[in-house]
């Protein structure tokens, strides 16, 4: 899915920066402008890395030209109340992510004043709206934070780099952890009574059972289990 | 699930103020600062309405003082390149809620500085760590936003809690189960090289996190580490 932000009629500097930075992090560079004030310093200043994505921006000066560029309109309203004039009611974002899967045109979010959103004429406009679920004690976001919202969870799933190779633990090796730990209970013949020892052994099947433990650290929990239950009855039998 | 957001040694107010605005806006209220700059005006200003969750922010003087009012410490990272070592298998933002579901005790998410985020010493702290997908060619996400997004995403399609009567084990019962674990480590001498020790160590405090651990089985996971770090002590006096 290829995707531009739209600001429309954005008021500060600040926030633009701040867009421009978001969207550098989530893989986003087309950045549209309506009717902006001027870009400087300050904007920069916010958009740290992003510099690039704001030097790029293309600058228009109406709504309608931001359209024309565009296949598929998507607004950004806020949870008004009862006040909602729109017609449709808007999609939460993660009901648009799975609207827009495998969407193949060219999809324009756009994103209201600071002050006031996008009016109603211009959410008119839009194909789709869309609204950020906010508390009702305080539901306007920062016109940043919204954008950092929605590109999240548009870029959800795509973006898979928080992988690893890291391999599960086996029931095997979950299996063999419960049974060095039970033979650390009898060594130590703690708990004295057998059926409290048996208790402590289950309990710790279960909480091995919740954790997603890996592989490797199945064989880091092992080897020290093993050496102190080897040691321990080293011990015993040079005090026997 | 109750959540407080702890922002260690943010570096600037602009951020501290959007951070209680986007706490705000997601309906989350509490707020633990640790060495904080002073808050004054420019902080009011970025916090708009969210004003009284900076006048109730508790300020604290170091990490641990945050972990001792809190049950399970969540350390948010950046992605930090393809070289994942198992105690920094992050999680992602929708695995972390999934964990969380139903999860009773009171959570802390924790954000670092501005500019070089959450040390080594503050992460191997942490119960779970999570990081947000961002593009390789800018990861880093302004305070504000990740704090957006980390709670836009635990805020979504809240499900009803699971109760039940167990009592989550505190951070404390937690550290208290790896300082005992390390003394296994360090009596068995095992492994031989101190760093590795220092690994397992962190393993097995990433694990317990990921565990989520009852009281009850804190306590029945510490009686048994205790003795055996007793008589492998003892049994070594015996030996020399």
């Amino acid at each position: 899915m290829k995707a531009a932000v739209i600001l429309v009629e954005p008021e500060y500097q600040i926030n633009i920066g701040f867009v421009a930075r978001v969207m550098k992090n989530f893989g986003a560079s087309e950045l549209i402008l309506v009717n902006p004030p001027d870009i400087g310093g300050e904007a920069y200043k916010f958009a740290v890395h992003a510099r690039d994505i704001l030097e790029n921006a293309k600058t228009v000066e109406s709504l309608e030209d931001a359209l024309a560029m565009l296949d598929l309109a998507v607004g950004t309203t806020a949870i008004a109340g009862k006040n909602y004039i729109v017609e449709r009611a808007p999609l939460k974002p993660g009901e648009l992510k799975e609207k827009l899967k495998g969407y193949p045109g060219k999809v324009g979010l756009f994103f209201g004043r600071e002050s006031r959103g996008l009016d109603n004429r211009e959410l008119e406009l839009m194909d789709l709206t869309v609204t950020i679920p906010t508390s009702e004690a305080y539901p306007t976001m920062n016109l940043s934070h919204a954008v950092a919202v929605i590109l999240y969870e548009l870029r959800r799933e795509e973006h898979s780099e928080v992988k690893h190779s890291l391999e599960p633990a086996t029931w095997k090796e979950k299996d063999n952890l419960v049974k060095l730990w039970g033979e650390l209970l009898e060594v130590l013949d703690y708990p004295r009574d057998p059926i409290r020892r048996k208790y402590f052994r289950t309990i710790f099947r279960r909480f091995l059972g919740r954790s997603f433990l890996y592989g490797r650290e199945a064989h880091s929990l092992a080897g020290p289990l093993r050496k102190a239950v080897e040691e321990l009855r080293r011990c015993k039998n040079v005090e026997r």
